[in-house]
């Protein structure tokens, strides 16, 4: 007998198999006011994860944590023409408070490039201020036409660094050492997605940046999801709001900036880009709880082992929580344990424990062994080891295998379809960038041929990475 | 020849020493949006730790971390009557969003007790779900007349709890718990403030609570602070927004419920609790860097001296870093130090170290002596431990002093010129509250004659502790 599919499959309607996990693993609800999200317990542990690993890496190159306010005066925004022009359509504006018309009316920041540099005047004087590297975990509200959870939501929470340096070339070093130091090294490492990291073209940059670097996720459906950018904004800002310092030689100059961010749009990637039609599949560096000791029913002993076996893998270094709430049927709570993409199960059950055995089920590859007791500790460490790169080679397998070769604009569309297209940049250009755009394919980022991040838009043989995204 | 202060002395002038500290020791700005504030990464890095110590001790006792969003449609609010009629003087409204005039007004929440029920009331289902214990980590926005940085402002940090319980007692135990495993254990320990915990009286309770409990610090200028507060709630909301289980014999209950929060405001408690005509005094256990090795000159071996003892002092588990700005005076970088209140500095001199020595200045007690190197170590942890208890007896001795035991309204008020009093409660009343609050003095709090928190603020024998406040 088939058993039911608690979610629909992937390839029978994969927006729908995202929205069955989100709602089925208790990932987040939608708010009362369109476009918002709640982010439940499971979901905003992802989440705490992930800052916390973002939060070194962004501590580690020197720059510190601070507030910037969630209000903004309306004016601010119009100082610097393209960014206003950028933000505007998407402004929540608050025009009464306190009980009054506010004189002038304040918009909730959508981003914080213009409240930050009016402080940056005020706190860079001189060369020996500089860099100035200041990061900020906060809300930040777009109104969106089109809201999927965590992908695209009015509300969504991030980080947005905001730096300033005494030199371009400073800041398009600091720029890189983000894009690579902080978000590839943990979407890599951490969230197992071999990202691609490269330049964005004119047409799709950050609204005010002179450059945006990018790192690209591949999805299970073949689409891309942007996750994450770092913004080289040359002098823009520091002009239109005035961040001079003296420098070395005595003569005032105006910062080169830069500013990045990454968002809880990488919950929808994890999902996305790992997840299959058992729900989640949460890579062991990330998971909040790593093993989980479950009592398959009560019995002799059963819990007293659980305990004492979430104790040893405590002490082996291992994120562990034991879930002994025999009066839900096992199955219910091993499938929601699926669902929640828990790396690794420890069963407990009487029988098994009678021969010194538990069952040891690994999320990632599918695979339930019957452990010896003794051997739990060592065997549950090696598996995190190897499901960790087993996700990340898997990931990097499928968007090898779902990359096509293309030579012309016409293929890149039919590539697609289903995945992406590799195609030389002159092959395509900002005119035949538009005409992709009307099929809804963009150009998702420039890379030189050998990989790596191009220093400018304009380099020789360049190559496109083509595809539709979230 | 006396050294010009760089803050205004306290007993000159306190507000203004406090306004002194926080842009000296660039804490915060004020925002351009009236009342909104800009934490600086000096005054972050204290609001960071606060936050994990506190986070630490509210996973401790059950609760999950989840994320409710910013926008409330304005109906939610008026569906709890008392909580609409405390918050609606104090209300933004976005009334255009995207371009268009919404059409119903959104509220940046003031507090999430509306919109949480709203979801309670659907994943609370059945008595297997309770307790349901939900923390949130956010900004909230309340329009205030007369800000003030840090104690009183538009946008605040904080935390808000909020909880679903079976039955009334167990949810006046988790208020409890927060409120004395929480709160209180954070403030005395952590932020060494010998918090008094005791009951609000109806007036002063939170809108639409049927029970406040508080922790109230006393500032040096002898006034209180409210720093943080646990509510019950009762049914109010539950019966408002419809949360309602199947309780075990299969009736329909509403749930009994809890709210609790602490905010930013802690970090203007730690500056007026501790700060002196110096600046900042960051209890140990609470700042982020607890000893600071600082090259006073340049001078052979001085920086590689200076980083192997701040090595030493990291692997003795320190929180540590060097100051090696030779080009910025010494003199300036110490008074820095001091008014940022770093509890060590180790001022490593090529003068000094030629005889094997460095100086030891302590911040909480103000003192400076000559150390040698290899005994540095041993002496820094021994200082953070003294020093961090020193703080708080010397925070619990004004209090004691500034607590005047007295018998009448009249000479409560007196009193409360320059601290608090204690009062029996039988000798204030509803009316001699209302009496006080015209001369601006306010019941901070009900306690036990021994000290412990009333179960009901009908009990004999109740002292009412009354102050003037923030």
């Amino acid at each position: 007998m088939a058993k039911t599919p608690v979610l629909t499959p992937q390839a029978e309607d994969f927006p729908r198999w995202y929205q069955d996990v989100i709602s089925k693993a208790e990932l987040a609800d939608n708010g009362p006011v369109r476009g918002t999200m709640v982010i439940r317990p499971t979901g905003y542990a992802l989440w705490e994860r992930m800052q916390r690993e973002v939060d070194d890496r962004i501590k580690a190159t020197g720059a510190e944590n601070a507030y910037v306010p969630l209000f903004i005066p309306e004016s601010y925004l119009h100082k610097e023409a393209q960014h206003v022009e950028g933000f505007s359509p998407e402004l929540a504006v608050v025009t009464h408070a306190g009980g009054k018309k506010l004189e002038e009316p304040v918009v909730v920041r959508p981003t914080s490039e213009t409240i930050i540099n009016s402080f940056f005047a005020k706190w860079v004087q001189s060369y020996r201020d500089l860099p100035m590297l200041v990061n900020n975990w906060s809300n930040v509200v777009r109104w969106e036409l089109r809201p999927r959870v965590f992908l695209r939501t009015t509300e969504f929470l991030w980080q947005e660094g905001h730096t300033c340096h005494a030199t371009e070339d400073d800041a398009r070093d600091y720029a890189r050492r983000i894009l690579h130091e902080v978000y590839e090294d943990f979407m890599v490492s951490v969230l197992a997605l071999p990202v691609l990291v490269g330049r964005k073209t004119a047409r799709e940059r950050f609204a005010g940046a002179t450059n945006t670097l990018t790192c690209e996720g591949m999805m299970r459906d073949g689409k891309a999801l942007q996750m994450g950018t770092s913004h080289e904004l040359g002098q823009n800002f520091a002009k239109a709001f005035g961040v001079q310092f003296s420098a070395a030689d005595g003569g005032r100059e105006f910062a080169w900036q830069t500013s990045w961010g990454v968002s809880t749009r990488m919950v929808g990637g994890l999902i996305m880009g790992h997840g299959d039609d058992n729900g989640l599949r949460v890579p062991p560096r990330l998971a909040s709880v790593q093993a989980l000791v479950m009592v398959v029913k009560d019995g002799e002993g059963v819990g007293e082992a659980a305990h004492k076996l979430a104790a040893e893998l405590g002490a082996a270094g291992v994120r562990v929580a034991v879930d002994d709430r025999t009066d839900t049927p096992f199955g219910r709570r091993a499938v929601d344990a699926e669902l929640k993409g828990i790396p690794i199960r420890i069963e407990v059950g009487p029988r098994d424990l009678a021969e010194g055995n538990v069952n040891l089920a690994r999320r990632i590859p599918g695979t339930k062994t019957p452990t010896a007791i003794g051997a739990v500790a060592t065997a549950v460490t090696a598996a995190l080891t190897e499901d960790q790169k087993a996700l990340h080679d898997e990931a990097l397998a499928r968007r090898e295998q779902g990359t096509a070769e293309v030579a012309s604009i016409g293929e890149a569309a039919e590539a697609a379809a289903t995945g992406w297209a590799r195609i030389p940049w002159s092959a395509v250009g900002p005119d035949g960038e538009a005409k992709l755009a009307e099929q809804a394919v963009t150009v998702r980022c420039l890379l030189r041929a050998d990989g790596s991040v191009p220093e400018s838009g304009d380099e020789d043989g360049l190559v496109a990475i083509v595809g539709r995204s979230y």
